[in-house]
């Protein structure tokens, strides 16, 4: 048995888990983790009924003695971090009639809890006092950060004109100092140059896509000591996409300072993107529809210790190449 | 201001706070800290007394209307994971009379929950079922990954006699499957080498330390999907420091999958390096003995994504220069 599949035995260990919480307990791409689990299923390790993996006495005997509990802290979902309950009731209100995601550009949004504690976790680091440029904001997390009144300036720009009327409007209704603009990153746009402290985007998860979007928010900042905060997912980023991207980072000049794990939730609350899951590859393949909020992303923090030079400059057209590659299983076709 | 200085100044929003707290709650290495300190109050916004630093009315205007709390989440102390409970007692018991750290091999050991929190997270990951290698084991770490008894294999090496006698009497006495040898990292032993799943270490913080640690522990890996632990600190290296690093392990062949900030606390406990620590560079400088448990690390988690490729191999002599340099201001001197 290689690693992940130690990883899912382990998981079963203390009794039958949900194929959706399986995968939410592993840190294998979708398509990975597929084949692990047929492979587990031909050694007779486990048996999977109605989306219920279970194993098998032979997975019994495999898994041990030493019942493997769910050790991530029950107070914070394993994310280390409070919410600002400071702001909080002011978001969830502006944010009630939120545009819901549409399948065109890849849309999905983190829970409240993911944007508050994400905005703790940019406050602690002195993250939230100059400038901020959001690359694509539906999970309209602008709002959560003019909602502090600490920083001095925030721009946010989509390409989905719905996201920026909401923005812009709520800016006007509640006092927040926020700007948003429609904006294709795709194109570039000499006013968003080297005149922000800090960026906040969740890119798309192919190379192209990461490249451009990292790409347009390094271009953003000001120089050395400038950060940038961005999510990825391991379900459709393969430790290889990881890789790639980690050496972008450190080639356009910036050290990561951290990585956490499943910080961002993207919550299946009926208006999310699982909306259209029937859509999805990975519901497909496994053929049962999901009961649990298994996509997650982690939160990576990078700064700049050299003159941020970004990888893509100018304007550029990518295509259907943006949102789809071998390992977006999660995206719909 | 620059980021640090509003860390700095954004930590003391809600009151006074002991400067060894401040260092806690800030990003900075120790001589950079100590710089923007200096700076801090020579622009009249703090104020220092008895180790206390406060906001001046000028401080508290350039603070703002929002109160920063300490957004870590008190149950886990911001480190997202539980500890394992199963074998808390028994390793306490073990560990009560451990060896004290020495100077001379910059010994210090972290605290029993967060050895027992990084175990968690090993275990979640599936890191605990093949072979494990504790390059230098100052923390006991064996004792708490073999108490679980699911590794096939633990071998833990350290140049100090006084813990490896320890650890091998511990194993003979409570029936733990854990093999420790004398072992000087500055030699390869050819034992060592493509033998393991894992390994786990904390390296000294100088570039030639983290070096020479790093390579010994990705030498003794099988392959492919291996992976490797370490801890970090912002205190005793810089970003410039980390970029470097980062650097390395990319070029050894492999991913960072997690660095978990604050992860590994060294408790000031009377009996860890604290002992001695009016020879630590900072005391000196501050000249106020600490009242906080102030010094931690980060916790790196690295997968091999290609054949492991250690920078330093052979026999080396590195002196001095792998204890100190010019950032290792909480090492005696």
């Amino acid at each position: 048995m290689d690693r992940i599949e130690k990883q899912i035995i382990s998981a079963l260990s203390a009794g039958d888990v949900s194929i959706w919480k399986i995968i939410d307990f592993q840190d294998a791409s979708l398509p990975e983790f597929f084949e692990k689990l047929k492979e587990l299923k031909k050694k007779g390790l486990i048996e999977i009924k109605n989306g219920v993996v279970r194993l098998t006495e032979e997975g019994k005997r495999a898994a041990g003695e030493f019942k493997i509990r769910d050790y991530k802290c029950k107070t914070c979902d394993g994310t280390g971090y409070e919410i600002v309950k400071e702001v909080e009731k002011k978001y969830k209100e502006i944010l009630e009639n939120r545009p819901k995601p549409v399948e065109k550009y890849d849309q999905g949004y983190i829970s409240i809890e993911a944007a508050l504690r994400k905005l703790a976790f940019m406050i602690e680091r002195g993250d939230v006092y100059g400038s901020i440029f959001i690359a694509g904001d539906d999970d309209l997390f602008s709002i959560a950060l003019a909602l502090t009144h600490l920083p001095e300036k925030i721009v946010a720009v989509d390409i989905d004109e719905r996201l920026i009327n909401f923005i812009n409007e709520a800016a006007e209704k509640y006092g927040l100092n926020i700007e948003a603009y429609i904006q294709d990153l795709q194109k570039e746009n000499e006013a968003l140059i080297k005149k922000f402290d800090v960026f906040v985007t969740d890119p798309v998860e192919t190379i192209p896509g990461i490249k451009l979007f990292l790409s347009r928010g390094v271009a953003s900042l000001k120089g050395i000591g400038c950060s940038g905060y961005f999510g990825l997912t391991t379900l459709e980023a393969s430790r290889k996409k990881w890789y790639e991207i980690q050496k972008m980072i450190h080639d356009m000049g910036f050290v990561i300072t951290d990585i956490r794990r499943q910080f961002q939730v993207y919550p299946d609350d009926g208006s999310n993107f699982f909306q259209y899951q029937e859509k999805l590859p990975i519901v497909k393949k496994l053929n049962i529809k999901s009961d649990y909020n298994w996509y997650k992303s982690a939160l990576y923090r990078i700064e700049a210790v050299k003159q941020p030079e970004p990888l893509v400059k100018g304007d550029v057209e990518l295509g259907e190449a943006v949102y789809k590659d071998d390992e977006s299983w999660a995206t719909p076709i």
